[in-house]
């Protein structure tokens, strides 16, 4: 790996301290303090600012990530007991409840377990591939690192056999194909690759980043398009026009993490940069700052109602982006971009009560719901930025 | 009838000025000029602030919304050509292009008619039969009144048979039944009776405000569920607990009138106003006024990123409830909630450069999107309120 860029001495120390001490002294232990149902097993992470239980169903969704995040941080910090015990403890839910008899994976269930929602997003078999995937690294279980890719492969299967993914528009009338497909394609096989399946997760790598470039990204607006014609077409309808610039962000960090493995390909390095600089001038708020979780690309009108909402995870995601991008590229813009996305998310997301963070907030910054985790918002993208980060950082420290 | 309260003169000339200059030079104006297709047919609702167009997509309940509205301005105003040519208009493009092989209405289609999307609800069939019942009033079309029974009929088929509506959550773990279904069923029942059907309509009118009053009118917490258990018990999760306060308040109103029509019917109105009492407390601002979205029976949050913000229309039906529950009582109270809600709104929502409403704020009154009109918002929750309140106190006055 050659080396990476690195912010001063006394900015490194200053931010692998709020990153490390927000991730082992706040975030993860809110979560492991409220979440943890010991009798019926697995999480409800309904919760409010205190902590207190705001339902008792389950998410599957959140169950993978927060398996993945306790297995990361067996690996990548330290082999806690605790940690190790509680990723089991969750695994065995998901593995007891989460899955229908067809072999698709249930988006919640109730406290016994028993199903309730079923959706048409494969969003519950990403995260349970990466569970699986990381807590085989730590526990040697190989049958669930073979799991993993079974899985994996049926939930490729579910995008291209007919019947299971069920599009919202008639495709006589109107074909799209959706940004999010390569996204969590891409982001599972990344996981995945560490545990098993490594050419599999090659090929579905290097296909997700291609279609990204070659249909999502477009040029003509300097936009990545949440969904898009077959060949890559705006479609200009409200929906079409619609673009999630912490979305995009994710994907840019995605990529750049890609290239960064690949001993700092430019190629790569390139498509994750563009996109993080389109989508940067797409999403920053000019007026109150803070990243606005939908525009348009012709700056027309979005029909989602929280279009303007500051949401806590589109900025988890930038402040990953922008670091990283930094490091890959040692430009000082980045490192100003990741200043200014790393401040006002820390001077707006924290609950300086209870702790973790907020989730929504409204466009000038002020706290819309209290609440701390719900059937979206669970201990993942703000734990993961504080860990990837903190690595990165140590790491870049490591090889200076 | 009873005689009805009524505000004194000079407030009454000036509320009655509001409302009809409103809706004959504002609202129905904004519309007319902007959404008719005179290409293919129907209208496009998808509109900007000045009513530039923002998709060509049309949306099939809209269609049946502004129908019903055109074919009762002819009814209650006037008989107007324009109006009458638009509603057939509008009405040959539902005929045309609003209803699947299966005789499922769609929720929306392209600008040529093709099907882009089915959606398990059944609203297109209930404005539909909304829509064909005033027409028909309006163009003496026997046979699109018989249609419109005909369609109501299927619409409560399909919330009898099972496989046309499905549960979004699994039945066998969680029966749950929705508010919406009486409510649209009576709404649509009291608008086909003036045409056709009386006894069928009497039947689920009394069938609906029954089912209210015994499944959804929680009188331990003083509140209207939006989603109850079998027998009307609690659903103690996140979804279970949302109130929809302007939604309840809407419910409010079509039982008050249901009680005008009875001659002031002392039991429809008691249930009529309890349900206002307990909506209004439930739903107004205290700290910057107007109706919260959203609010949780325990005061918890909720988790609809929307909760706390300002919609036009929960406003639009408060007016209406509010007026209706002061004619049919005399009580200052309802007048003074009238004058409380008809002043927040009108300082908040009117556009006052291009006309008609905004149709979401932030929490504290401030626009959030600019746009008029989009796949929930057109020609009809603002001009029903106008054209009701105007017909309720122009009503007044001639008989006192």
């Amino acid at each position: 790996m050659k080396q990476m860029a690195q912010p001063d001495r006394r900015t490194t120390d200053a931010l692998i301290t709020v990153y490390r001490d927000g991730l082992l002294n706040d975030v993860v232990p809110f979560w492991i303090n409220h979440c943890v149902d010991e009798r019926h097993g697995g999480f409800t992470f309904a919760l409010d600012r205190d902590g207190g239980l705001l339902s008792t169903d389950k998410y599957l969704w959140l169950h993978g990530r927060f398996v993945w995040l306790l297995s990361e941080l067996c690996l990548q910090v330290e082999r806690r007991a605790q940690w190790l015990d509680l990723a089991e403890h969750g695994m065995a839910f998901i593995l007891a409840h989460g899955f229908a008899e067809n072999g698709k994976m249930y988006f919640s269930v109730d406290r016994q377990g028993r199903p309730l929602r079923m959706r048409r997003y494969v969003f519950s078999e990403a995260f349970a591939v990466m569970a699986m995937a990381s807590l085989s690294r730590v526990n040697g279980d190989a049958a669930l690192a073979d799991r993993a890719v079974a899985l994996f492969r049926q939930m490729l299967e579910y995008f291209t056999k007919p019947g299971w993914i069920e599009p919202k528009f008639d495709p006589r009338t109107r074909p799209m194909r959706g940004f999010s497909t390569p996204m969590i394609i891409l982001s599972t096989a990344q996981v995945l690759r560490e545990a098993a399946g490594a050419s599999l997760c090659r090929e579905w790598i290097d296909r997700s980043i291609a279609e990204i470039e070659t249909v999502f990204m477009n040029h003509e607006h300097k936009a990545v398009l949440e969904t898009a014609g077959p060949g890559g077409e705006l479609i200009d309808t409200l929906e079409g026009r619609t673009l999630t610039p912490g979305h995009a962000i994710e994907a840019a960090w995605f990529i750049l993490h890609e290239a960064k493995l690949r001993g700092n390909d430019p190629a790569l390095r390139k498509t994750g940069l563009t996109i993080l600089d389109w989508m940067w001038a797409r999403g920053w708020d000019p007026e109150y700052g803070g990243l606005l979780y939908y525009t348009d690309v012709h700056g027309l009108p979005c029909s989602e109602y929280w279009h303007d909402m500051k949401f806590w995870w589109p900025h988890n995601e930038a402040i990953i982006a922008t670091l990283l991008a930094y490091a890959l590229t040692g430009e000082e813009t980045y490192l100003e971009m990741h200043r200014q996305v790393h401040d006002w998310a820390h001077a707006h997301f924290p609950d300086p009560e209870y702790g973790e963070w907020f989730g929504y907030l409204h466009r000038d910054g002020t706290v819309s719901s209290r609440l701390k985790g719900n059937q979206w918002k669970g201990p993942f993208h703000v734990p993961r930025m504080q860990l990837y980060c903190w690595q990165l950082l140590a790491d870049g420290k490591r090889t200076q």
